[in-house]
């Protein structure tokens, strides 16, 4: 007996075309990345009170036009009868989404994946070095991503492990994950992240199967 | 002989007061709460393309006003004569950071140390669920600064490991860290993560003190 689907992990059915969706994306995306530079600006500023007071209006006015129509709850995962499936508020990939960098899965194939990103001052831990709990984030994310492609289907992450050998400097990021065991229901992945200065960290995460994916 | 302090965790001394502090959060603090409302909303908001043209418009006014003086590269981490530390940029806890939800520290001593926080829309990983990454920063976080305090200095992440027990449902989480054992200059917290559905996820660090303090 196979388990059920549980109602959080139900996508949502649009009725569009492809075409349909490239053109909603090329809406969406150019503002995400507008709110990619202004958490950027609001870390990194330095004008007076006067002129943040300016800026917060500015914000204000943003927001109510946003606000005139809106979604509530989160984003989830929305599928078409083309086959596409997005994610667009993932928290490290989502094209609406300021958080995500975003990551970009340059390939994924074969039980072997490779993530860029760029982390600049909102990714920050140590003094000009990205937080580890993002370094933490980049490695779930390369490796659930390489465990849910390799399955066929979703997985949830069992275990998760990252050793971290040097401090990751703020810039470009490259993460890598590969499927090292197969089990019958579960799988181990193995990854690691690198800048210029070398690997930084490296990871090992155990995935298995969702229930209702399973074989009895 | 005990080991430099590299460049990269220094911090910038700033010739102001505790009052003069508590001002420049004051003006800093709305403004990223203002941010972080943005995000969600770029992420949820269903208004037409002529529409989000007039937001990206106000968000370009913003860009301006704030790069009329701004700092480069990143935040650091800043101090006073009057023993004040702050680390606005900071990805899990930075008052000017939108990235941050920010986490908050409830209290952190005698080795151990709670965190709350809301993960809305911006930190959906699985349908209506948190971002495993976060759930994995958050652990982080909580046990490094836990580290931090209980070591007296900067303490180094060596291994992370984290356990998924159950999906994590977005909204309001806890997250508690303690010290579990104490080497001559590691440390090994232990931490937990929680919601209203019970403890969702589980975190096991090994923390060492950073070369520069340790003893010879």
């Amino acid at each position: 007996m196979t388990a059920s689907r549980p109602a959080w992990s139900k996508r949502v059915h649009e009725p569009i075309t492809s075409a349909e969706l490239a053109e909603r994306a090329a809406t969406w995306a150019p503002l995400a990345d507008d709110v990619r530079e202004l958490v950027e600006a609001t870390i990194l500023s330095q004008v007076e009170p006067d002129v943040v007071a300016e800026v917060r209006s500015h914000i204000a006015a943003a927001l109510d036009l946003l606000r005139k129509r809106t979604d509530t709850g989160s984003h989830g995962v929305h599928v078409n009868d083309d086959g596409d499936v997005w994610h667009w508020g993932n928290a490290a990939t989502g094209l609406r989404n300021a958080i995500a960098p975003p990551m970009s899965e340059v390939s994924n194939a074969d039980g072997r994946a490779v993530y860029e990103a760029t982390l600049g001052a909102a990714y920050e831990g140590p003094p000009g070095c990205v937080h580890g709990g993002w370094i933490a984030l980049a490695i779930d994310h390369a490796s659930g991503r390489t465990a849910h492609i390799h399955a066929g289907g979703t997985t949830f992450t069992g275990t998760l492990t990252v050793k971290y050998l040097q401090p990751t400097r703020l810039g470009p990021i490259t993460t890598r994950a590969w499927v090292a065991a197969t089990g019958r229901n579960s799988f181990t992945v193995h990854s690691e992240l690198a800048t210029t200065d070398g690997v930084c960290a490296t990871g090992e995460g155990i995935f298995v199967l969702a229930p209702w994916l399973r074989s009895s």
